[in-house]
Order: structure tokens, then sequence, then C-alpha cells
């Protein structure tokens, strides 16, 4: 049988009928209506009806952004959206009339890898994904990490450096700082400000001004075979090895998956990443090292991986 | 049905007769033959014959200080023993015609804290073992964490200072580096030798020599109140808060046990350690926070966690 | 006799006759107008213009927020006014038909600071201007030191921490984002954001808006003896003492000078430096420690150290 | 005239008649008897004496690897040697009868090749002495730069790295524990120790020993291109870069040479720290970057230098 997955985003709602082997065989979305908490819950109803007019299913499972409750009812903060101690399962059960299951979204997206992506045939498996942030999902001998306040995987904020870039989770040096889509924007800017003449592909797709670098400049830049955003990829990639690889020591999963929009980048950011796993992980020696692989849900992997917990129950 | 739990450190062997209730109701022990793999076999099988004698077991669990491979059979490399690739498990159940389970010493120790020790209770839980090392075994959702290749919970080398002090494993920055007793000692002879008048308890007990001053000495220090000691105890415990808090955003276990010999120091320690896990967590301020607390099987952790592990089977 | 000493700042331009002594006997100011390199010559000329008419000078010194060259004429780079390679000495010398003097405004005010203010008697004195930012002005051997290219004493980008946070001049763990104004209100919000109740009393001054904590909140709270701010000014004087410390192994200081408008904060920032700097520094056993005492001048030191180097023309 | 230097190591003294351009016209070693002061100064004079046999000299240098007073009369401390204030100036002259000028060995290298050898023609110049440890000389204006103590110039402790690698000082992560042949020794072990086919050639050269790598092992396998070798060579090179570039924000010098053992590396070694001192100096795009280059004189430099100064008076 079927389940709708909902994936919650901070601008975008995006819901699908998910069968068994994984396949999206309808969707729909709506935008988020990121300040109101009743009107998020009405849409993912309404977006929920739509889907079950041609579709028979058993259960919906809605991922969002935010942190979860053990019990997986209750958003407890959502950064982006309104919810603060949220009933979000129970909202969305009263106004579906099917069982619920709700989920972090970056575990929604773990696990939709492990059962139907890139992690299939894993046992132990860590997502990062690498977007404007840093998020992750962690999957131990076979099973969702959740920890006991349902706020595992937040891998974004280990500490890679003390005293490090001030991170907007109040601490400072988070992995997030350091491996994201923001990381690589600040240090692209930076050499455009510094180094204009070693930037000026970069600047030139900025309109010269240095401040207006983005992210999607630094990967076509690289894909040019610019050197300067090589190097900055390549940097970008290094961080997420090291921070792997000192994950690795604590977790030693034998799958290391990289989502998220930037992992567009390919083996441009992978080929870097793995050479510094190998060299940041203890006793790299004494074992075989994890796969470093590209995740293959893409932007799908939340609402599939959700589904699959809702089938489960 | 009681089963035999035995713990081989690169010193001795310690072998115990361990009830369904976890406790020891026998005990022996040998000295290791560390230089020789088949002797270690040997005085394991030599010990386990002596327990037997008095009493009915089913099984037996050996704890090794190596890392054991994901089939819980051979000990792939162990650092202060003579074994490389050692089908431990397969030798000894030779031995000894039982059951045979082999398992990580610190993982052992972690099992035991949970199912038996201060972690009774709990589903997700952290052991950090601050002795000259620093160890550490994880249990999440009820589950010993052992990695796809038996060797996770390597807490010790998380990277927590990039290009920090250069550490055994070859890498820098081991969280090992900061929090244990090496780090202790290291920072009291600094202390001794750059500061004798702030020093001068310390230098006291170790009859002058700056190079001389050992971790006992300055938990005992510490202990009579002196300033100097209390700070670096302190300065460990924020460390050890520091890490546990980075790989509490990971893991978000309900709690961290410390054990070990440097744990004796208790509130001294864990004071500052509580505070500098607050402070590290992310998000601390939208959870319940980890309870950190001593553990409280000391030395027999290992021993009744594989004896344990054994009765599992 | 006396000469004239002219401060250009962002924001304004201060200008007055400072006598032999260092006494300022006469003030006068204009607004800067920052986006324009002329209009900027044209204030000093008018300012001039307006002491000259009730005092007889022999110079004119202007100290200017930028890079001068080595040949003290040009102002190679200013972040906050509209010059780039711009000839002042001999466009101010144009206007004003006095010998003029160009000086580095931090260096100005260390040397107003060595020859009428808290450095008098020395002969090795460093000076921390602790404001938004951390500037710096060094006197060794009783001479100014200013560099091959006139760029000397940028203390507040030496780096402090490895891939620390951003600086705005494109590295990263520039000193100046650990020792200056901005990092405190830095970390002032991020405390009040992510531990409310510590931060009360800095909430309640910014009208309960953790993005509108300000220095002077931080400051004033200190005074009043709350707890929170107290540790965030301790926090900035250990990283003050730290860098100074680090600096001290090279340049041997008899005496640093802390001024810049957070230097208000007097022992609650001085006591923690001078117990971080004695920490920090090499071979602290083994050398009297330099002297840390808050500078005298305020905001004249500029104007009176480049009065001087005017009279010496 | 000619005067004597004498430059006093931990195994030997080297002392040499040196004419007025800089040319060493005689030279003579005595073992340097370091646990004995008196003997120490006996040996001095000795070689003094074989050198005044044949030529007239109008004063004496003394360069000492230790502090030196701010009077340079008195050897505050020398780590491995057994001087603890000892008067040296006064009891050499005692045993000489000439006039004495004592000077720290670095100091003493710095001077030497600031007047005849790489640094002729510059101002502002700084030398860093690359051998087991980290030394360095400073030239500010054309002048020695000795500091209020007479302890400048400890470049090697400037601090890199917070909480980086333990350094004998006493404090962390000083330059020396990454700027010097120490710090390349403990990487190539730590290399050979983990990754033994990377470190196949450093292995062989050091008999199969990962422990047994030496400093010439690395730079003769980098000499002959092996990859390994070349990496650590360069990473001393990015760290050297690195710390210079940090300091040059400070002191702006036209020159940064390069001397001591591990310098014989040449360009593996400068062409790396080139572009990290360019990637770390603040405003690099806004100055001419200071010239990188080799020390000239080798072992000669403290020597040299102390006899000029001798020369001085």
């Amino acid at each position: 049988m079927s389940t709708i997955g909902v994936d919650i985003g901070g601008t975008k709602i995006a819901a699908g009928v998910v069968a068994e082997d994984g396949t999206v065989v309808a969707r729909t979305r709506r935008v988020t209506p990121a300040t109101d908490p009743e009107a998020i819950e009405d849409a993912v109803a309404d977006a929920v009806s739509e889907l079950r007019a041609d579709h028979d299913v058993t259960a919906v499972g809605v991922a969002a952004a935010g942190y979860i409750d053990a019990s997986r009812s209750t958003v407890v903060f959502a950064p982006n959206l309104a919810w603060r101690q949220e009933p979000l399962r129970e909202e969305v059960e009263k106004r579906v009339d099917l069982p619920v299951v709700v989920e972090n979204d970056a575990n929604a997206a773990a696990w939709g890898e492990f059962v139907h992506g890139g992690g299939r045939g894993t046992r132990d498996m860590l997502l990062l994904t690498v977007g404007t942030g840093l998020g992750g999902g962690l999957v131990l001998d076979g099973e969702l990490v959740r920890g006991t306040g349902g706020m595992a995987a937040e891998v974004g904020h280990l500490r890679v450096v003390p005293d490090g870039h001030q991170c907007g989770c109040g601490r400072t040096g988070c992995f997030e700082q350091y491996g994201s889509g923001q990381a690589l924007v600040r240090w692209a800017r930076a050499l455009a400000g510094t180094d204009p003449a070693r930037a000026a592909r970069l600047l030139e797709l900025a309109g010269g001004d240095a401040a207006a670098v983005t992210g999607p400049h630094v990967t076509l830049a690289a894909e040019e075979g610019d050197e300067a955003a090589l190097e900055l990829v390549a940097t970008l990639g290094r961080w997420l090895g090291e921070g792997a690889g000192s994950l690795a020591a604590v977790l030693d999963p034998g799958l290391v998956l990289v989502g998220g929009g930037v992992s567009s980048a390919g083996e441009m950011l992978l080929g870097p990443m793995r050479r510094a796993f190998a060299g940041a992980l203890t006793a790299a020696q004494h074992r075989e090292l994890a796969r470093i692989e590209p995740a293959v849900l893409g932007n799908d992997a939340g609402m599939v991986g959700v589904a699959h917990l809702a089938a489960r129950g």
C-alpha cells in the first residue's frame, strides 16, 4: 500500500504519494504560510486531500525542519517556522483522519536514502545534507537515531573550531560554519575582496561585486575549471571530510552520503572530502574506510523517507 | 544462570562469575602475558577453569582493549597487546568449550553500566572513561553501538582542536589529548615548571620535580583545596563538558556517565563539566539537558558488561 | 612653539592647537565629508585657518584612519574614507602653507601617549586601542615603529585563531575579532539569544531584543555588577591579555597601554587581561612583566601625538 | 679594525676574527663545557687568546643562547647552559682585557645578516632561524630590537594555535611547535606510523622505524622528489608563512630572512611559505609584500653579527 509523504520547508510544502518501492507516483505543492501555524497545517491537509482524490493511502508522514520531540508528535521549536511546542501530529491527524507520523526533515531524508536511495544495503550510515546550512541524519544498526529528546544528528553543530566563526545557534565554531554553502559563500566573498585577480571569474559572474558572489557562482566557475573556485570547493570538501572523519571515530559508519544543493559539485567536492576523511580518521590504517558517496534522492529524500516511516507506523 | 566475564587489560586479566542481577559472585585474576597471544588465551582459559570449578556457567564474555571486528570474533588490532587479526573468540572457545562473546572493553563497560550500573532506566547513554587515556561506549535506543567495522565509540579521537596537541594515534587535537589523565598531568607539569609558586603544593607532592607530578598528585591536592590543582581539574572538566556537548548535538543522549580513574575527582570535575556541557550544546535552551553523572561499577564495568553480553548470546 | 594636530575620523575631524607640553589650548571640529577626498582636505584647511586666527603655530600634523605610505605623504588606502593613493600631505600643505606631517591615527595616538600620556618614561610601549575595532601603535627604543611600507602596528590583524571568525579584512581569526567592542557585542547577543535568563539585565537594557544589545549595555551592566556582563568583559580582557602576551614574546615592551572606548571598563577589563597576559607570555617567570595600564589621553591622543610629530618635523 | 666574535652554543663555542667588511679572517673552536659557568668563560677567553696571537683586535662580542638583560651584561637564563644571572660581560672582560659586548645569539645572527648578509640594503627585517627550534631576530628602522628586558624577538613563542601542541616553554600552541625542525619530525613520524605506504621512502631511510625518522631524512627524501616528504616540507613552509604573515601585520618588514638548518630545504620550503604569507597578511592587496629569502651567512651569522656589535661598542 502507498502512503503520503509531506515535506514542510521554509518556503514550500512538497507532498507526494509514495509506493512501497519508494516511487513517487503523484505529487503536489503548496506555498508555506511560514508565520501561521494553523495555516501550515491546513495547507498540509489540503495537499493530502488532493492526493487522496486519486490514490488509496494508509498513512501520512510529515517531515518538518525543526526539533521534533521524542514521541514524534510535537514540534518543539522550528527556526524558520512559527511553531513552538506545536502538536503537529494531532493537528494533522484531526484534519486528515489517517494515522500520521512526524519526523525531522533531515532524519526523514536520511531514512529515505537508507531504504530507497544511496544507503540501500548498508547498516550504519551518516547523511550530511550540505545546503545553505549543514544538516544530517544518522542510521545505526538499521535504525534511525533519534536520541532521548528526538534531537539527535544535529551534525552541523558539532564544534570543529574552538572559538571559531560565530554560529547562528549562539555557539562558535560549529561544523555548519565550515561545511556548508554559507561557508563557501563567505570564503568566496572574502577572496573576491582581497584577491580580485585570483577571483576574476567569480567577480565577473557576480557583476563585479564581491559581496554579490553566491554559491552557484562558485560551483559554476568550478565546473568551468576556474582554479580559485575549484580551490574553494576543495576547501569545503576538506572541512566536510575532516568533520566526517572526526564523527566516524565515534559512529564508525560504513557509508557517508552527501546530499543537499552543494553536493551537486560532485567529485570536485567529494574527492578532497575523501582524502581529508582518511587523514582525519583515527586508526584509518586498521580499518576499511567508510565509502563517501553522493545521495541519490535529491529533494525527494525527506518525502520518501517520511512516507516510509508512516508505512511502518 | 550465571556467566563469566573476563576483562583483559594491558597488565592484568580480571575474571568473575556474574549473576543475572549483575552481582559478581566469584573472582580471579591473572597477570597479562602481553607479548604472547597464545599465552593470553591460555591465561583466560585457566581463569575460566578456576571459576567453573565452583560455579555453573553457560557462557563466557571476553572484553579486550583493542579493535574487535564487526562479527565480534577477531581482535583486529590491540595497541598494548600482541594481537593482530587474532581469532580470539575461536581460540577461547576451543579452550573452554563454552559459547564465547568478544567485545571491546570500553563497549563492554558501557553495556555493564547500562544494564546494571548508572545507566539503568535510560535508553541513550554515552560513557566516557577518563583514565590515562579517554575511552568511551555508546548505547542508543537501548542497544550498544558497534558500527560497521566494530570500531564505534572511539570518542577519544574526535578532533576537538584543529592542529592541536599531537595524539599517539597519529592525528592531532584528539579529544583524548584534552580530556584525560595524561592531559591533566601535562598541564600540571607545565604549570609546575612555569609558575612554581602557584604549583607549590603539587611540587611538594612530587618531591620538588615538576616532571614528576602525577595525576594522583593533582587530585589529592585538589581534594585538599589547593587552588592550582582545583583549577587544573576544572580545566579537564571543561574540556570533557565541551567535548560531550559537541557529541550530544549528534547523539542526544539522556545521560553522560563519567568513569575511569580520574572520575574519582567527583564534583570538582563534574561541576565544571556540566556548566561547559550546557554552554557547548546547541539549542540547549530548547531541550532537557542530559544528566552528567559518575559511573558506578568502577573497574567491574567491563567484566559485568561482557558477562551480560555473553548471557544474551 | 605650538603646532596644530588634526585627527580625521570616519565621522568627524577634530583639530586643536597643542602646546609643547601637550596641552590642547584651542579646539575646533568639522563633520567629515567622507566620500569626497577634496572636501576632506578643504575641511582640514578650514579648521586649521580657524585655529590659526588666534594662535601662532609652526606646523600641522594630520592623523588619518588609513594606511599611510612610508614617506608619510600619501594615504594608500583608507577603509572608511574615499582616499585611494591620495597625496594628503601635498594637498594640505598647498592649502595651509605650513609644513605638514601625515600619520596613521593609531600610530599618532601611540606617539601622543608616549610623549605626553601614559607612556612617559618608558622606551618600549604597545598601545592597544579597543573600540569597535582593535587598533594599535608601537614605540620601540623611543621611536614610533612604522615599518617598511608604513603599515606596521596593525595588531588587530595578528591571527589569534586559525580558521577563526571571519574578519572584515578577508582573513579569519584576526585579533580584532576577539579583542574589540564588536567581539564583545557579538558574544553578548549570542548569550542573550541562547541564555536569556543569564542575560536578563542585558536584555532589559536592550528593550528585550537580543540583537539590540550594544557595547555600552554590556559595560553598564558590568558596572552594576551583573554577573553575565562581567564575564563577557572578562572574556574580552582575557583575549586582549593573551594576544598582548603573544606579541610581548616578540616585542618585549615595558608597557602595554589600553585605550579606546571599551577601555572605559577599567579594571573589570584590565584585571583579567593582566592575568591572561602573564599566563600567555613565554618565560614569564624569568622576566619582569610589562605593566598593563589604561591610556590617559582619551580621544585627544591622536591629535596630541600628530601635533608633536609635526613639531619634530 | 677587526673584532672577535664568539658564538656560544649548547655543544660548541665558535670564535672568529671578523674584519670590518664581515669577512671571517681566522677561526677557532672549543667544546662547550655546558654545565660549568666558569669553564665556559675560561674557554671563551682561551679561544680569544688563541686568535689574538696572530690578529690585532679592538673588542670582543659574545653571542649566547639565552636571555640577556637589557644592559647586555648578564645572562638571565639560558635553557641549555648552566648560567643563571651570570655576569658574562664582566667575567669575560676580566679574562680578556678588552671591551666586551654580549648579545643573544639569534639577535646577533639577525644583526649579522643585516649588516653583512641577506639583509643588506633593507631597513626593517625579520630573521626566522628554523633549526630544531624556531628562533628569530628583528631589525626595525635599522636598529636591532631588544625590548625593555632584552628579551624581544622570541618569535618562536608567538601563540599560533590556541590550546595547540604543548611547548617546552610551558605554554601551548607556540609558533615553534609548528614552524621548526622538531615539528617537521613530529609530523613525519606520525605519518610513518599511520600511513606507511605513503611514508615508504621515509621509513626506508629510517631503517623501517617510524620513531627513527629525522629531519634530514625528510629533506633528503624531499630533494629526491618523494611526494610525502615534499608535502611535509610544504606544510612547514605554510606554517612559517602564516606565522610570518601574522607578524608582518604588526612589524611590516621589507624582508623576511629564513635561516637555520631546515632552511637548506630551499624553495621546497620557501615557495609554500611565500604563498601562505600572502594569504595570511592583512591588506596584502594594498601593499608591496615583504620579500622572503634565504639567509646567507649560515652558521657564521651570530659570530659576524656580534663581532660587528662589538665594533660599534
